[in-house]
């Protein structure tokens, strides 16, 4: 294959981290984020980067990495035979606000090949997407962040809403609850050139979703960000945390897959909440707000 | 077989169940177990009982179910070939302190039973066991809970208490931490009677060896009790939670099993710590009585 978007691609992430850094930091006002770089023994590294207990963010998030060597035991009968090493590069952020009225996001953008003996690339491809998870429901933030992602999409493959939004839904599903853990957003995985897409307007593609996070959840953080909150509305936000955190232990692959490759666990739990609390049989009265956002996270809902 | 322990064993948890409680309540002197019975669509049932807020205990929760019914999939290839049904019964119990100087403890007993379509039983085992998990450590109390372990065992089959920890020590371990979650106790699973250890003195120890949880735990909790502690100190307990989250999601059998099957959330999930805090790469200065906790955990110990 010639289409080789490696080193774009990585340049791509790391800019794109120190603009959304930038940006979490300027509306914050008050903390900043600090840089960890590691080393992955079998090859590669990353560059991860927190800021906690700020006046709008308890816990951001974001990480990059680029990770290559020979291929993990993981990927063998998953990648044509001959494949014998790997390479992948992300960005992966998750932003936790102190705030219960603004939505927790997740986003994370990843590159994906192998390579046989002689370096020929045998396959590649993108995965990605990104998500909002609300404690308190506004539906215009719902539509506002779905409407970025679809616009994007639209711009570049028609059908890519529609078809990543459901494959969203289906992955933050929190079966064990039948609850979804968000209101969606977009997600995909496996995501090669072919005949009808090819490399160059698929990288295109990655590159106008990835640069619509800003967009898609800024706004929303400075239209709630002002608004009062009470320490029930707190403790309702700690309780719904715990789900985020049964979603990445017990379902997420991205995770289940960076411990079974021995990634760095503080990168890969960077991710989960700064409080969280588990009540025993937490019910919240019918007709509340906090029930109001229960019954959406029952089935998914067509936002736009 | 002729060896049927099922009601006995019944009513012995149900009887322990009660005096957990009860202890557990006069201990607390402020707030009282309140109790949830559920049934299985499938078959069986539960009692749990939780107390939360309490003065010493911020969450306990003590469960016992009954569950029986057609073998699930799950099981099929585990057991002879001909077993049709199933009957499993039980004891669980986790108790979250919230003076951070007190232990968090778990214990549990099962017994489980395959039987086929006339009833015959074709297999049977016991497992269960208890551990301790503190935040500060304080040798003497571990030794104590140990000492309680290894008389009792002693009493009914030498060498128990030998096998028992290490395979405690084997299985509450956090492997993509390299930490244990506490400072053990014992463990067993699939224990059989044989024809070195028949029925009735393979019941007779378990009752034993589950009669021995309070004279284990609860010097240790009066011990401690009145120690004061500082803000620090419990942000570092809410931290410590998190390896317990950790470790129940990720790797432990019990929590696994009661999902796949069906079990019901809010009594699997019942040992889930109150609060929880994850923070970014914390790491105890050393020397600390927190650094000192961490190192007692990195490898397993011989309390005696």
């Amino acid at each position: 294959m010639t289409f080789d978007p490696k080193e774009r691609f990585f340049n791509f992430i790391i800019h794109l981290q120190q603009e959304i850094c930038s940006c979490i930091e300027d509306i914050d006002g008050a903390e900043k984020f600090i840089e960890d770089v590691w080393q992955r023994p079998l090859g590669g590294g990353g560059w991860s980067r927190v800021l906690t207990n700020g006046e709008v963010f308890e816990k951001a998030g974001v990480n990059v990495s680029q990770v290559h060597g020979d291929l993990p035991d993981l990927l063998k009968g998953q990648v044509p035979a001959q494949s014998t090493s790997f390479y992948a590069a992300g960005i992966s952020l998750v932003i936790h606000p102190k705030n219960p009225m603004i939505p927790t996001t997740h986003a994370n953008f990843r590159y994906f090949q192998v390579t046989d003996s002689q370096g020929i690339i045998l396959d590649q491809w993108f995965g990605g997407g990104m998500d909002l998870t609300p404690y308190y429901l506004f539906e215009e933030d719902a539509r506002h962040f779905h409407k970025i992602l679809k616009t994007e999409c639209d711009k570049h493959t028609r059908g890519f809403y529609e078809k990543f939004k459901l494959w969203c839904d289906d992955y933050f599903y929190n079966s064990h609850r039948k609850e979804y853990r968000g209101i969606g957003g977009i997600f995909f995985d496996h995501i090669k050139p072919d005949q009808e897409l090819s490399g160059e307007r698929l990288e295109s593609y990655i590159y106008g979703i990835a640069n619509a996070f800003l967009p898609a959840y800024l706004p929303i953080v400075k239209k709630r960000l002002a608004l009062s909150y009470s320490s029930d509305n707190k403790v309702w936000q700690e309780i719904r945390r715990g789900r985020y955190v049964e979603f990445n232990l017990l379902h997420d692959r991205g995770t289940s897959f960076g411990l079974k490759t021995g990634g760095r666990i503080e990168s890969i739990f960077m991710s989960l909440p700064p409080t969280v609390r588990w009540e025993y049989n937490h019910t919240p009265k019918e007709g509340s707000p906090e029930w109001e956002t229960l019954e959406v996270l029952k089935k998914p809902k067509e936002w736009l």
